[in-house]
């Protein structure tokens, strides 16, 4: 956060800075969608909706799932939030009582910690090694889950590492976690955004875990605050009364606007876009570790790299401070993500920006580890 | 819940019902406010915007405090929320620690309590008295202040009594609390819609209680889902990061439209329907009593009349029921609105129907009450 607004003081200042820290795509809201929130404004469709959302949206949500992704959810288990984080909010209120123990992925999403503690939960750690690229297994899963364990959470594909885990494999941990008397929560916020492989969900699989997702990152509507969940049919109905208490309900124009996602026009736009981010990061995969960056984490998937710093530094935050004051290059310190897996070898470099800016971003890289 | 569920049902059934539950105006979102999003629409304008909203919406929240209202607000005091929803979770949890006590007005908002379970605290009801009109006073609010009280909450006007407390009152209130190690929240989400006196907030008066708002009610954006708090100045950074943790961001389009709220014609159009509003509360307050439906409460504000039904049943929620299943009039409940205060007796009634449909609930009630 000190790095995010330090490079937006020196941008304001007038520096030219290269924003590789910021988690939000660099492209427009696809226009169907803004056509479809065009069109709901006409209405004047701007009331309360039903707390679980508009019934036409979970349906769609459903029938994607079902048609385009093979899985078979149906209307009743969608209940449309404000954002991922908002049913990141819900999973975590309704799955921990004060005092249960949450297991989180570290490195991984800031903000589940803060989700668990709202929640009167316990966040532990589960330290992922590098020897692994920080992907979940089994193993792992079962080394830390205690008998205090009520929750793991897992992203696929995740921030920071890109990495994918096999949904076939989730599945069976989702199993693993009910045989506990648990759940894995899986955040597939980036499931379209998926290289080398198409989009999946474990929920092809079975229907032990639940899953949180968003219209933020693959269909380009960060600002208009709309998320979703699939959950077992028997939990839903907590989950639907939490959301009338907190929530009221999800934005209602964002709804409408959002009902335009899964059509045709807007998946082409949305598979264009993959194919520019897979571009970004050949070219980067390519670039870095000639620089003395070697990418650890799969990077198959969202629009990270989690780079291995230690040949330069042992502080990696230091080494991000340093770098935008000298180079104008923002970068994220391994340290958000975790403190548990050695963080201060690590940085995060996300590729939100376009192609020219990224070979700008390596040359001035090269510049600044030479002159080091 | 049930009962809403029902008239909706029965709605969808074909018969004609006529709805005084529903906590939202009847009439559209204001055109300058629609303008203005679909300003920021053609723009483009939907990505993320900082967590405490854009600076410039945080301005124009204080300067219509300091101009039309005459409080000495200042911008960084002020962040915008999703909804008095968003904001009341940031306030309660930024306030509360587990096992703290919270005084809720009872009768009063029933979503208070849910935000202060989330937020680990205890709810503890505050009943008030009808014989007082169920109104808040410095005698009540010192009687059920305990040790472990941290916050008391009050809602002026008031749903579902429609009271007002005195500005000078509330902050003297607010000083009170403070000086007690506490904090009085005063949410002012009904401000503009007050009958018989202008727009007044507590914030007039000092700087100790926290304030909550929103563009819902007055303004006509319920779906839009944008409200604010005002804190004191050592608050707001706690509370911001609890906002970026959290909701990331309140959604960007809304807030463009919002910036239109305070614009002359808008001003213009909200006065209006206050007019329209105060009209069919006068009508309400002329007729009810005739039906030997007394309302308590002091109805000089938002858009709920609570009316005592004890001379037609003693238990307010078999009769809401009974009306709606014979006569096909929806009303709410006392029990909604909390435990403490004898709510069997009570009941709310929303006049956010014109007044046409007032004149038809009317006469509906009459028959059912003479064939009762
Ligand atoms: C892994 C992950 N989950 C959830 C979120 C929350 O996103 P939103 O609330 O915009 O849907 C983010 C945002 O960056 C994320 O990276
Ligand atoms: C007293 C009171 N506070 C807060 C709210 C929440 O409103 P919103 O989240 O739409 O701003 C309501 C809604 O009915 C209310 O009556």
């Amino acid at each position: 956060m000190a790095l995010l607004e330090r490079a937006q003081a020196l941008q304001a200042a007038g520096r030219d800075i290269l924003h590789l820290e910021v988690g939000e795509p660099d492209f427009p809201c696809p226009a169907p969608i803004m056509a479809a929130a065009g069109t709901a404004l006409e209405r004047g469709d701007t009331r309360y909706t039903p707390a679980a959302g508009l019934p036409a949206l979970r349906e769609a949500i459903a029938r994607d799932y079902r048609e385009r992704l093979g899985a078979p959810v149906s209307a009743e288990q969608v209940v449309v939030t404000p954002g991922a984080s908002g049913a990141l909010q819900l999973v975590m209120t309704a799955l921990l009582n004060p005092g249960d123990e949450a297991l989180l992925c570290d490195p991984g999403y800031p903000c589940n910690r803060q989700f668990v503690t709202l929640a009167g939960g316990v966040p532990k750690p589960l330290p992922l090694d590098v020897a692994d690229q920080f992907r979940l297994s089994r193993e792992k899963l079962a080394q830390y889950w205690g008998t205090a364990t009520r929750l793991a959470m897992v992203a696929s594909p995740d921030n920071p590492t890109g990495n994918r885990v096999d949904t076939a494999e989730l599945s069976a941990m989702a199993d693993w976690c009910a045989q506990q008397g648990g759940t894995l929560v899986v955040d597939e916020i980036y499931q379209g955004l998926c290289y080398g492989a198409p989009a999946d969900t474990v929920l092809r699989h079975g229907d032990r875990a639940v899953v949180i997702n968003s219209f933020s990152k693959y269909f380009g509507m960060t600002g208009w605050r709309l998320g979703w969940l699939v959950a077992p049919r028997e939990m839903v109905s907590a989950v639907e009364r939490l959301a009338q208490n907190w929530f009221l309900a999800p934005a209602t124009v964002a709804q409408h606007a959002a009902l335009a996602a899964f059509d045709e026009e807007t998946l082409l736009i949305a598979e264009q876009r993959r194919q520019l981010l897979d571009r970004r990061r050949t070219l980067l995969l390519e670039a870095l570790p000639a620089l003395g960056l070697p990418v650890v984490g799969g990077a198959e998937g969202a629009f990270y790299l989690y780079l291995d710093v230690s040949r330069h530094t042992d502080d990696s935050f230091a080494f991000c401070r340093d770098l935008l004051e000298k180079a104008g290059v923002a970068l994220t310190p391994g340290l958000d993500f975790g403190a548990g897996h050695d963080p201060h070898r690590y940085l995060r470099l996300a590729y939100t920006c376009d192609e020219d800016r990224l070979r700008e971003a390596l040359r001035r890289l090269a510049d600044y580890l030479e002159a080091r």
